[in-house]
């Protein structure tokens, strides 16, 4: 069979840029955009690429050109995920709620050529230019104005900062039968992403059209997503590329709600006015709405994506009341979004809510487009399934990055060479073969030789009636070596006799967890420090535990008889 | 970004294998198949697949050997479609209602090295196996016994024949802790099809992992598949591996029924008995189940998937009112199943049943992992969206087959090395981006010089009320060249005065068709020659009809005025 290997007619490279032509033939006339009082149909929204990727094209933007993106969940933030690849250019996609030291080192590292900028994110990139080094190449900026706010003038830019043009004067001059420019190879790059947390060392994740076309599909078919779905955008897009649904709902021909602001009451709307379906929500949304105050369940059910850190149980009952059908997943910038997700097993329907909350918090099982997902300890072996022994997660498949940009030492780290990708997240691999995260593997903290997860002294936690967030960390011990930690903010509206001391929440964890996960210091704060994604960021908490040096050591009586 | 690019974290072969495993952690306890009283879970499944891909292993079989089945849908047939390739080898499923000429010439050309045979396909393969030349290698046998079937004994078989096992004990024999064979290259054959109707040069379509998983998604997608559904296998496994359903059936956890006979009251009693949710059907089955004599609705509608040839509009409308919900689609064996579907337009439900039907009739547009499809003439290009101008269907995408076996010439006949994959099919593109088929290259006719499409003329005899199946072929002539011919059966217990004459099915054409594409020879059957997977073999009727000779030449008079 030698002679059978690829061959022209079937080694076209696969790309999530054939799903926007398809659209426009079968759902035409469909609604593709909704925002505040715009809407488009699936054959504008493509016309409107084809014409912005030919724009790029005359403007000089090549294959492998970085652009940029600074905006929020605007139409034109959903475009650009098709007009930019389709002039071969990779869509570097930032997030506009960093500062402008940064955004700076950001777009000097990715050598982005333009930045397509949201009018308010305009003075924060102005802001980062100026940081540009002297005899640096300043990219090249095109406004998206919005008329739904009433801005109709802006400052005039510095005189080294070139604002070529509007976002909708790029579209209204380019060719709508522009032959868009389709990769030569599967494995050339598609986007460039920044992951949180990195301003030192920027770590920019590199992905290819072959990735995104297949977590695409997989990920409509692991959540069931049908044809014509109405899917509301509260996960930022610059997150992962909106875990690859920019692509999916034009695969599916669905109806995107857009929109600026992703509070508790707007969402609400949006879900009534537009029949939303579907949504992905980071748990900080999903807590968001579970604690709003609504006395009614929503008249249709919304299916639910959440991933980034297991949902607490009691987050969850709420949400299933209020009818959000939750499905929890688990992935990373690296892998190109969700990769695991908690199947649900229909004998769990039988088990109680909270027992239902339990196994839903699970990370779950990989999707069925990746490879392989593993559970392994130090020297790669898989750990036992019993729940108990933990590992790190390894993942293999075609969501994987081609690598960090500029950082083969970086990629290398995380790759071994071995045939695995490394997640740096820590699991265990329960009987049922369903994997639970606890711990990032810097979040683990090890007190007295024993390792414990931080997530399991949280979710405790959290099932306290006061507690809002909590998050914990390792405090330096000379006895322990570590302790945990705990920093917990407090609901709003609490009365005074409901409002919780040190003790009282010490008191609480002692009687739901081993003696040594007692969270040893109880710190209460207004508010826990977040990325601008929205988790918590521990790095910040670690260095104040730190500073608070070792607690005293304790009498060698009330020394617990475990160690 | 040179030094970014496939690594081998993310260039796991693609290969839909690895659905197995998952469906048997996230669906181990849910029912996998069910054939009669028989029935097994996802683990089971997982469990039997791992054991016989063992057993294939240790008696000799390796990557690159090919492995024959004869049998109708059975557990059996299901699960050699994980078995046999992750033993390594290429699963070869064979139409076992061949004759045994053509199976013997079909299993010496794939040099197959075993083969599975359904205990009720025994003597066809034994009778095949005795043709073979002398000095060749006789492929051994695995005899699948039936426990439904009150068959215990068999005529043992010829010397040289060896029956080495039976498929239960293999499956006994196996270790169910087997690590599978996975494929070098995801571009590795995983099956080899014999196209119907090539008993003189065999024509082996071979398909490769990469294809198989692509079009397995796709499919679901396609389709809007949920998990778990429950499938019905109506359509034969062996006829281009079920469409790939096998594989995906197994992505989504779903239930397979399986049956051995696929008649009117056994489809409709299994519909009942086990809440079948989605069947794919050719359209003789679709005929069959819409002209059974039912006065009810189905309790709960039916997704069916139906290609091969366009379902007259009569069929769909009565199909539609019995409650299955039909989707057509198009593909071919060298397309790895459907690769074009009728994707239904929302604003299509607002029309009549006709005018639905006669959207519903059409093939459509490309699923959205096949890259390109398009209609072109006898230069490539694309042809006009008229909905006139016909021109030939090409294809490009993962879908396109690595070629056909032993045979470079058509594998570059119907590749022409520039990219396209030339179906042979003939269609016109409609104004709305919809293809619709018109007919075989080779079953135009072509009359006074006017090209028309048998399909056209066939449909309208389908608007007869005593027409049970009409097949339309070109008669020779010596004025024209060619006119249409019709053979015709028709519907049981008609009256006597129902029974229309060839004089009556002509002027009912004649209202209806332009006059040169008028059957001037309506010829009655009883019943139409099929092939054994139930298309219509116009290659036998061409025959007969080109016996006939050729009409009297009509007096000039009755010239119609259009020449």
């Amino acid at each position: 069979m030698e002679h059978l290997t690829r061959n022209q007619a079937n080694s076209t490279p696969l790309t999530p840029l054939t799903f926007l032509e398809r659209a426009s033939t079968v759902y035409g006339d469909s609604i593709s955009i909704i925002y505040n009082n715009t809407s488009f149909t699936w054959s504008q929204t493509h016309r409107r690429c084809l014409q912005l990727a030919s724009s790029l094209s005359s403007i000089g933007i090549k294959k492998g050109h970085v652009v940029s993106v600074l905006s929020p969940n605007t139409p034109a933030m959903y475009e650009l995920h098709f007009a930019v690849p389709m002039s071969g250019a990779i869509l570097n996609n930032l997030n506009f709620r960093l500062d402008h030291k940064s955004l700076s080192v950001l777009l000097t590292h990715s050598e982005s050529k333009l930045i397509f900028v949201d009018i308010l994110c305009l003075s924060l990139t102005l802001n980062a230019l100026s940081l540009f080094p002297k005899n640096t190449q300043i990219p090249k900026l095109v406004l998206i104005n919005d008329d739904t706010l009433a801005i109709h003038q802006i400052h005039p830019p510095p005189e080294n900062v070139n604002i070529i043009n509007t976002y909708e004067a790029l579209i209204t001059k380019g060719d709508p039968n522009f032959k868009w420019i389709r990769p030569e190879s599967e494995w050339d790059p598609i986007t460039l992403n920044y992951t949180s947390g990195t301003t030192s060392s920027p770590k920019g994740v590199v992905h290819c059209h072959r990735a995104t076309f297949i977590v695409s599909l997989d990920s409509l078919i692991d959540w069931s997503v049908p044809v014509q779905p109405v899917y509301l955008w509260t996960l930022p897009m610059f997150h992962s590329n909106g875990w690859s649904y920019p692509w999916g709902i034009a695969a599916v021909g669905g109806t995107n709600i857009c929109a600026r602001r992703v509070d508790a009451p707007t969402i609400y709307r949006l879900i009534e006015s537009h029949g939303v379906t579907h949504m992905c929500a980071a748990p900080v949304v999903l807590n968001m709405l579970s604690c709003f105050n609504k006395t009614e369940p929503l008249k249709k059910p919304v299916h639910v994506l959440t991933g980034g850190s297991s949902p607490p149980a009691t987050i969850l009952c709420r949400a299933e009341w209020l009818g959000f059908d939750v499905c929890h997943g688990y992935g990373m910038t690296e892998t190109c979004g969700v990769v695991v997700s908690c199947a649900w097993k229909r004998e769990w329907n039988k088990f109680p809510a909270t027992e239902r909350a339990r196994m839903k918090a699970r990370q779950g099982v990989r999707k069925v487009g990746v490879a392989e997902v593993d559970v392994v300890g130090p020297t790669g072996e898989s750990v036992k399934p019993d729940g108990v022994t933990v590992g790190e997660i390894v993942v293999k498949g075609a969501c994987v990055m081609l690598g960090y940009l500029k950082d083969e030492a970086a990629t290398w780290q995380c790759m071994r060479n071995n045939g695995w990708f490394y997640t740096g997240d820590v699991a265990v691999m329960h009987e049922n073969g369903y994997l639970e995260i606890k711990d990032r593997t810097k979040d683990v903290i090890i007190s007295g030789g024993e390792n414990m997860s931080s997530v399991e002294v949280e979710a405790v936690l959290y099932m306290h009636p006061a507690v809002k967030e909590a998050a914990v960390v390792a405090r330096p011990d000379e006895f322990w070596g570590e302790t945990p930690c705990a920093f917990v903010s407090l609901k709003d509206e609490l009365k005074e006799n409901e409002i919780p001391t040190e003790k009282e929440v010490n008191k609480f964890c002692r009687e739901r967890l081993p003696h040594f996960m007692v969270p040893k210091t109880v710190v209460f704060k207004e508010e826990l420090p977040k990325t601008s994604t929205g988790k918590v960021q521990k790095h910040v908490l670690r260095r104040v535990a730190r500073a608070m040096g070792s607690l005293p050591i304790p009498p060698p009586l009330l020394l617990p008889s475990r160690i």
